[in-house]
């Protein structure tokens, strides 16, 4: 299976650790395209190549995916715009966001083709997402 | 002319002057659908109705509009979803980033079809916001 993560990466790094743990979890269901989003050394200055570089690749990535895994608490234009952009290519997207703000974007919590998982604990998180991958590794299988 | 300006409710709302500012300048040149994001009195709750009242809507004005204007300045996963979801519809989008920081995200600045504009000045703000939404009305006409 292949896995496209979306986390927050100029938008800010406060939960890359988090992200990184997801990344490492998701790795039993197949290959994690964007492995570097959970990258601790990759800063909000964003990595290596030009924008247009990492545009082509994220794009192509997005149309090569199975699967799209979004950790949304932290707002992030990027993580946004992958969203719609899988969403536009009829891939299944999954968002987590771990607050109880009410403060998740209307677009994602809204949109009747998102499935939206809210979470307090960490726990809760990975039991979830567990879930959500069981199911879609029997749907490919 | 239907302009469809995109701003952070949800992310922040840092820039409401700004995003006033902005959609009164651009009533000029037609119907800003989404006049409620400049606000003042639209907190980071965001406003009235539910989350699939403001998707359906939105989504909606999206379909409609002739141009999209965003300012960007402020991280938002909202505006981030509203730009590529009109990029799928083949809308011209105009993007706005008042910061040198070079962290405007890499799937906005890398995107061939979205046009970038950063500014330093306000001034340099609306000068170029003119010259965009000129050559859309003769575009129109």
């Amino acid at each position: 299976m292949k896995i496209y993560f979306c986390g927050s990466i100029r938008g800010g790094r406060t939960d890359a650790a988090l992200y990184r743990e997801m990344i490492e979890f998701l790795k039993q269901y197949g290959c994690v395209l964007t492995e570097h989003v959970g990258d601790a050394s990759l800063t909000d200055r964003g990595g290596d190549g030009t924008n247009g570089e990492i545009w082509r690749r994220d794009t192509a990535w997005l149309k090569a995916c199975d699967i799209v895994i979004a950790e949304c608490s932290q707002p992030s234009l990027g993580v946004g715009y992958e969203i719609a952009f899988a969403e536009a290519l009829g891939k299944p997207v999954h968002v987590f966001y771990g607050k109880s703000d009410g403060r998740l974007s209307a677009m994602l919590a809204g949109d009747p083709q998102i499935s939206v998982h809210y979470y307090g604990e960490k726990e809760t998180l990975f039991t979830r997402l567990g879930t959500v991958m069981d199911a879609a590794q029997r749907r490919k299988v």
